[in-house]
């Protein structure tokens, strides 16, 4: 496996599935070849810029997918922990940090136990086999629940939970399914290949079994935010750009400032991490689309064709928010509305089937990335709730907020280490 | 646009919509464009093969997204017909097939008209400005409905059903949901965008409102099937190779025996036809995942890693059908076992969130294409319901037959227009 200059490597296929049925003799050394190049430490804060297909570097101070360059496709999943057992899901957590530094690195799961035994379940469930790494990131959260429970410390952290790890408040609105809300774990798994992401999502489900159950997911099919401003914008489900202004992944000192957790903030165990907050917002398709291109544009701020705003020729020109209706969704949510709050969106179009009504279940999977929700989504959740033009055409159905960890530094380390230490 | 050699033509972003908030000017010719290149009309039996990203030709003696080499992604929507207007319907059918030629061919929908009316809806929704055509096809069919309903014939085209277009018969572990099956309409859409697969179902539904209403809806993330031997197979949610043994895109004898509906066979506004099955088939991946590498093996008759059958080394090895266990999936549904019948399977893997009990709601989102379903599906699917060991691990919960009409000849022809005339 090559290295290249900006620290990923050169995309294989997954290798070849050798133990299966097979002299199984080879998968020893693929497997350390994995590790090896697992063990690759990123030591600049942004992350490095990975080609289509390729492998993104798994260990490092941050978590990937998160900075990274947004990927395609997601596929995001949220977990109830069913054990009791402290010691039973510190083991399941050594676990998945293992199979996702596997399954990232374009690896099956799996160490070739099985190679030998026919009689045995297969460590993966090979779906992804002979497909890219296709820039998989995995990225670990944990809920309010998992800190306490129906007022029941469950795993002895309750002491530990970060004071911006809040239950979000209840805004004007929301009609919040539980059945797609919350969640004591999540897991957002990005890809440019949907296969890989859910191939990634269902064997950590798989792997823990009898410990943890899946809550919700939801696959993303479109990406609808960029983390890289030079990159074509992609267009949400209402047919505008969506992530025109954002924090770029290799802006260091927007980073820092907006969606790295300082080592001041505390709690410590969380210094290098973020807060993710998902909100599943359905939006009203077949309303919108009997709605003036005018209308439209207005609710915005922005027009359809460039996405430049109101008054401006470019995409990229500075808004001019004075322009603007005084509700639209961009002159609200700008950081010179709003004391310069900042948040890193990372959202997803969805198509789930139909309503029973005759229409698309479609909207925005809002995914925002802060150092903290009560100077991030929140105030500007609240602000939006209230005022937006948009939510005539909108409705937030889903809702969870997860603290994520730093990055995974090296082989020994694992998803949690420092909370559970 | 260029042509190329093998009738595709060189892959253009999607035109700029100039017609949104700008000058508008022009569109008319953009729009123009499309048109001429979609006059192409096909001369051969298969389907041209198109690069990725590429447009594929609307026009031809068959519809494309049946021979056509399988596309990564898919949209499949089934409509109900709420109009009892039958010119309404015909009129729909018309804007449907222009829409679905500029889509196909990697345009918005609409002539740019409401270029100088921001008071009007947009034409086009937008969300696939600035994508490539990404071999998108649209794929038509009748449900039974559309012939007669509760006894009623609505549209005075009851004489005109196929004998073949018959109501699929209830098969032994069937579990159907209702809201899952059935429709008087389909479109199949597949692309290796599903970005573009989204907008083009989204699209003709808006186009159809008031007339048509979407019954189910089903988003595919990765194909499962091949009709082209020499690609790599793709892998199904069990990590199986599948579309191994299919009928090719290029194999035209093949497709004239096996898919096409003849002259002869009638009735005559079918002739170039063929009939499509649907069948939503969950998997229990929870169950299937703590089964051993040799179980997995038997139910199949092929190993794993390779695809390669029973006792033979490589994938496209031909299979030995007596050295499989008797209730092997591939013993029972190969042609030796049955008479010589051949379908063309362009399945596609879903993932449709939780079903509420911490599983994943996934599987395989079954198409199969057939000159006769009394000669394809149903004699097979009678037999695999019976005996298939893969039973144990499936279920199928939503079903739907459709006939799939010939080709679109060129501009002045449309969707259904022999079955109408
Ligand atoms: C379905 C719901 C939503 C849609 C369709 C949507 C769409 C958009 C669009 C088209 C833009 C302009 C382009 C850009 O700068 O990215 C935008 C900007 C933005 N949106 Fe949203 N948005 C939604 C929900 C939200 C929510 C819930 C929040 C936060 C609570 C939010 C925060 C922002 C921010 C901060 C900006 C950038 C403003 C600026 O700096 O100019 N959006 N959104
Ligand atoms: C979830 C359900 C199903 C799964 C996972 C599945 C999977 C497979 C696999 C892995 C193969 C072997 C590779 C290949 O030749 O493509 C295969 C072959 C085949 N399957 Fe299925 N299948 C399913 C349902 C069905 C159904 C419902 C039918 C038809 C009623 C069917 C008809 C066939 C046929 C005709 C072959 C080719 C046999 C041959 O010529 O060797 N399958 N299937």
């Amino acid at each position: 496996m090559s290295e290249s200059t900006n620290g990923t490597k050169a995309a294989p296929s997954r290798r070849a599935l050798l133990g299966w049925g097979g002299a199984g003799l080879a998968l020893g050394a693929v497997a350390a070849g994995g590790t090896a190049a697992a063990l690759r430490t990123g030591s600049s804060d942004a992350q490095p810029a990975a080609a289509a297909g390729e492998a993104v570097p798994f260990h490092g101070p941050h978590q990937a997918g998160i900075a990274t360059a947004v990927q395609d496709r997601l596929h995001f999943a949220a977990f109830d922990v069913t054990t009791t057992d402290r010691a039973a899901l510190v083991k399941l957590l050594k676990e998945w940090t293992a199979a996702a530094a596997a399954m990232t690195a374009g690896h099956e799961v799996g160490d070739g136990a099985y190679g030998g035994l026919p009689e045995a379940p297969p460590d993966d469930t090979g779906e992804a086999l002979g497909l890219k790494p296709s820039r998989l990131t995995l990225t670990f959260g944990v809920g309010p629940g998992l800190f306490e429970k129906d007022g029941k410390d469950r795993f002895g952290l309750k002491d530990r939970r970060p004071a911006a790890l809040i239950d979000l408040p209840a805004f004007p609105g929301d009609k919040l399914d539980p059945a797609r809300s919350g969640g004591d774990l999540c897991v957002q798994a990005c890809a440019d290949d949907p296969q890989v992401a859910v191939h990634a999502i269902r064997n950590l489900a798989r792997i823990g079994m009898g410990k943890v159950a899946i809550r919700w997911s939801q696959l993303g099919f479109g990406k609808t935010s960029s983390t890289t401003p030079d990159a074509q914008t992609p267009r949400n489900m209402m047919g505008f750009k969506d992530g025109t202004r954002n924090i770029a992944g290799t802006d260091t000192a927007a980073l820092d400032k907006h969606v790295w957790v300082g080592e001041k903030d505390g709690p410590a165990w969380l210094a290098g991490g973020s807060y993710l907050v998902a909100r599943r917002i359905r939006m009203h398709i077949e309303t919108w689309d009997r709605t003036s291109l005018k209308e439209q544009e207005d609710v915005f701020g922005r027009d359809k064709a460039q996405g430049a705003p109101v008054g401006k020729q470019r995409e990229h020109d500075e808004p001019d928010l004075k322009a603007m209706k005084d509700d639209a969704h961009v002159r609200l949510a700008h950081p010179d509305s709003n004391g310069g709050i900042r948040i890193l969106r990372r959202g997803y179009s969805f198509t789930d089937g139909t309503d029973g009504l005759g229409r698309l279940d479609a909207g925005l999977f809002f995914i925002a990335y802060q150092r903290d929700v009560r100077n991030g989504f929140v105030p500007l959740q609240q602000k939006l709730a209230r005022n937006d033009a948009l939510n005539e055409y909108i409705q937030h159905v889903g809702s969870a907020v997860f603290a994520v960890p730093p990055g995974v530094r090296d082989k020994d380390d694992w998803w949690g280490r420092a909370l559970f230490a």
